[in-house]
């Protein structure tokens, strides 16, 4: 993560990974959501924590999620509606459940369809925020299969050359495993930077990189830039698609969220947000049986020889290094089972503060 | 297509499309390849041109094409070999056959499944260059359903922070229909550009975008510049990964073509070229039946909404307008059908000599 993204050494306390955990899920109990459920949730958030997936992980999402089952948009005990249920394809009804516990079950169901058929796709609708997807893809990693993840809502990103937001930030994910090297772990937002990367700036005080976002009339800012977020944290500046502007790609990042929109939420049967701004939110889930298309073994053998060579590339500076996707996750997540997570004091003084409102255990600080 | 890489207009030819595509199919038959493979060759090629896709069209391909079936690296007739079929799946040896030609025959197999179980999934692994992958994405959306394709090779693009290029272009595409609008027709490599875009620029002179390619030591030009290539059109300089340098997301568009990697090379059993420099290309395409999701005409419905939603977007300035992949496509379609095919002057150069070398008919202007 660039180093704007980051906790300022002065505001960062660890905390013990277990205690985060069993509190995090006393506040899904608080919150009405059913033990088991409460589990899968607080182990969803925690564990991207680990990974050092900062933007989704408890410091921004879990204070939006208590808000959402306060208001009752969010229902704590949805009832799964099968829409339609092929050989290889289901399609759910989330009934207004939130993704983060709804994504393990999809995934687990386009895993069970993938070792029948070789491949099994999902789409789940209806549905609350899933968290970081790159968590949901490792669940068919973890059996022995290439996973995918994607989830379209919310309208923060600017089309190329639009004055207005309209697509989502729409991120994709994959996740597929090796040996000898950490799984590959590719997990990131089509708008330039995700959403929550703003929040991060804002409470971090800190500059965003050219072409992250645009201005109040949609044009691609290129230089750096520091931001003001609403104190709610929920009103941000207009995201640019990867890429910035037009002459560098913004069109590509731009129809890749689009791509993402016609998975998750027109596949599924729905229209994007930028059509119903009230629409819940749609997820994709896929998971490829690799002994479906070849030898796992061979597999293992052919990922763990491309990582390697990854691994072995030269760099540009001393001070870099060529790496892939997941394995800065997997050294975040030694570092962190080892030494606890790293939470800003604003974010610690958030759950003192619910400790007290919701009678719930307090963090242990390590 | 931005202004730099468009034919400057006075050293444009516009040719008949009917007559190109009788040319090309005579070139393949020369070529040794069988009639039925050829007449497949030459509509791949032409609807490319037709849709202004340029850089895939026969201006940068076609020479390629015929310097490899002279050289042996193509086979004029192979034969696919079937290494895995499951309900779902399918993963073939095309035995060194032509892409272009063997990407239909794919995509009507991963449909055939897709009619069956909901998805069809075909990975075809030691083929030669696919052309425009959007062109079998769109098979699929003309049998109502959603397509994806995409390809793995070569070693062109700069994983982040490297000094050696590693990975593929690697494109993305995906074709869903329609009804009041053009179809939905995303078809972009993850490097910033295409390595023919390189070749475009070379050939009229012009410059390319901040973020395109790196210098000799990997480090990103982040400032307009023109371009040397080979007189072959085989050298070009590393590109960058979409998003350009690590602060705009570079490490993005590595993961996305980390992405299509894995789906096409190591899925299908195969290292990729960073590992096997003489390994052939490997495919990936995918064929979602939209009934097994959701009824055919909510989906047409959604998608209308959605593009018609995207067109009325209001633009940054007058002279831009809000679309959507697919758009332009369609456009140049219409007027190219109409108007002609515009080629460079040196590609019909290319194909006058062609004509006398190889005994075919020459292009008729138009």
């Amino acid at each position: 993560m660039l180093g704007q993204f980051q906790i300022p050494k002065g505001d960062e306390i660890r905390v013990n990974s277990d205690s985060l955990k069993d509190v995090v899920k006393q506040v899904f109990l608080k919150c009405g959501v059913p033990d088991d459920q409460s589990e899968i949730g607080s182990d969803v958030l925690v564990s991207t924590d680990l990974r050092g997936v900062d933007t989704h992980g408890v410091s921004n999402m879990l204070r939006i999620y208590v808000k959402d089952y306060q208001s009752g948009k969010l229902n704590p005990v949805p009832n799964f509606k099968i829409i339609k249920d092929n050989l290889t394809t289901l399609n759910i009804d989330g009934d207004n459940g939130l993704g983060i516990m709804q994504g393990p079950y999809a995934m687990n169901m386009a895993i069970k369809k993938a070792k029948k058929t070789g491949v099994g796709i999902v789409t789940l609708f209806n549905s609350g925020h899933i968290g970081a997807v790159g968590h949901h893809a490792m669940i068919a990693a973890d059996k022995r299969m290439v996973g995918i993840c994607l989830t379209a809502g919310g309208t923060l990103v600017l089309p190329t050359f639009a004055k207005e937001t309209r697509t989502g930030t729409n991120p994709i994910s994959l996740a597929a495993p090796s040996e000898k090297y950490p799984y590959f772990l590719f997990d990131a937002a089509m708008s330039s930077i995700a959403g929550n990367k703003v929040r991060l700036v804002a409470r971090n005080g800190t500059k965003l990189s050219p072409g992250s976002i645009g201005d109040d009339q949609g044009n691609p800012i290129m230089d750096s830039v520091g931001v003001d977020v609403s104190e709610d944290f929920i009103h941000i500046p207009p995201l640019l698609p990867l890429g910035g502007n037009r002459d560098q790609g913004s069109h590509k990042g731009y129809g890749l969220s689009l791509f993402v929109e016609i998975l998750c939420t027109i596949l599924s049967g729905n229209v994007p947000n930028m059509v119903d701004p009230n629409g819940n939110l749609c997820h994709f889930f896929a998971a490829f049986n690799i002994e479906a298309f070849t030898d796992y073994n061979n597999f293992i053998l052919n990922m763990d020889q491309m990582l390697e060579t990854l691994l072995q590339t030269p760099s540009i500076a001393d001070s870099e290094r060529v790496i892939y996707p997941g394995v800065i996750e997997y050294e975040n997540e030694l570092d962190r089972i080892e030494n606890g997570i790293p939470l800003h004091k604003e974010v610690v003084d958030w759950f003192d503060n619910i400790s007290k409102t919701m009678s719930v255990d307090r963090l242990k600080i390590f």
